[in-house]
């Protein structure tokens, strides 16, 4: 939820981003948390301004909570039933705290912008989690990494959100080579074993997995890894420039 | 095009649409030409209405277009750049048609209206050409299926658009089993292997094809297909229920 303004925004169109990195074999989202009264976590968020790619208006958003310019990003889905608007959110919202009402100065103007119909278009962002450094706005307590399966109710359909985004990365993973964007710059092939393995919440044969992966010609094979036991020591690997 | 109205619409969203159907082992698109002076090919096309979800918003557009309710459809992209509007077709289209002047009673408005930017959301439809009478609209010349080799230049991306859900339908065509919805109920392994085929622009072994699509537990195995040689007979099937 940014500065509340309708200037220079196309209306009722909302991008909701679903932030996924990887950390100590989990799969998690970046999720900020409002500063008011009452639980209310949301994906990150935005407007698309008249003169701005949508495109450019997801990778804004995601810059603007990460950090970092590069992403790996791609639309999953639009979300355009006719009841969508968040006007319970917002009521309650306001009920709970209710000097926001004489922080909003042009409140009913803001809230009836805020409570339309919106249809929102989905990306989802996949990014090297070392590299980025969440960054809350002023309307936030905080701004955290939660696992996957523990992520807190959201407003709205953000909770489905995140589930049709993981579904829809996981039904091109090969094709579009996209899982890597996760890893650091140098990976071993246990390292995308791993995160293969916890993306699709599965094991896969060691000897098959590796074939599978490099008949997607993809990597690049580096140096060794340095181990101290140079016999056993595994490749490292990075996407092909 | 439909009649140009501001009056219930979402603004600066619009649905475009490419129905795909199958025949003679070519696959094609459904595609109106307007009536009006200048070569203007078109994707089916429309708004979405405030009270009405983005996906009956494209079934409603299918429907008056094909005659049929129940299609497979499914969203490919949403076009959002910050140039993309008709203003340069709407130009033409008015220059080359300038009856069309008195034609629109509110003119200005109209043309303010239509040629503003528009997020376009793309939906592609897999149907049974068999069960489809082409419907052309007041302002069409006619609507004809035409081979995806031999689509027309339409006006503003709409070529690109189609280009964007070939593509999509072929990432996704086992994992969806989307295909089958181009056949009429029941087809034998042949019929899918040429229709696999024709969407990949290919040739598969037929073995390994028959494998492939068993392994995807789709069908259900039905009668041999009467041809007069009992033993060569294949055998039919259709959609698993």
């Amino acid at each position: 939820m940014h500065a509340p303004s309708e200037q220079g925004y196309i209306q009722q169109v909302s991008i909701d981003c679903v932030i996924f990195g990887y950390q100590d074999q989990q799969l998690k989202v970046l999720i900020p948390k409002l500063l008011f009264r009452g639980d209310f976590w949301a994906l990150p968020s935005g407007f698309v301004y008249q003169d701005e790619d949508i495109d450019d208006a997801a990778r804004r958003i995601l810059q603007d909570r990460t950090g970092i310019k590069e992403v790996w990003l791609e639309q999953f889905q639009v979300t355009g039933t006719a009841n969508r608007n968040s006007r319970a959110f917002v009521d309650q919202l306001l009920e709970l705290n209710p000097d926001l009402f004489s922080r909003w100065q042009t409140r009913r103007q803001e809230h009836e912008w805020f409570t339309r119909r919106f249809i929102s278009i989905g990306y989802y962002a996949l990014v090297d989690i070392n590299q980025v450094v969440p960054q809350k706005h002023e309307i936030d307590a905080c701004i955290e990494w939660h696992t996957i399966r523990d992520i807190p109710p959201m407003i709205m359909d953000h909770n489905q959100l995140v589930s049709k985004a993981l579904e829809t990365l996981r039904l091109t993973l090969d094709q579009k080579l996209s899982a890597f964007s996760l890893l650091p710059e140098a990976f071993t092939m246990k390292d995308v074993q791993a995160l293969y393995e916890t993306i699709y919440q599965t094991t896969f044969a060691r000897n098959n997995f590796q074939k599978r992966i490099l008949h997607l010609n993809a990597l690049e094979r580096l140096e060794k890894k340095f181990t101290g036991a140079a016999n056993k020591a595994p490749y490292l690997y990075r996407r092909q420039q």
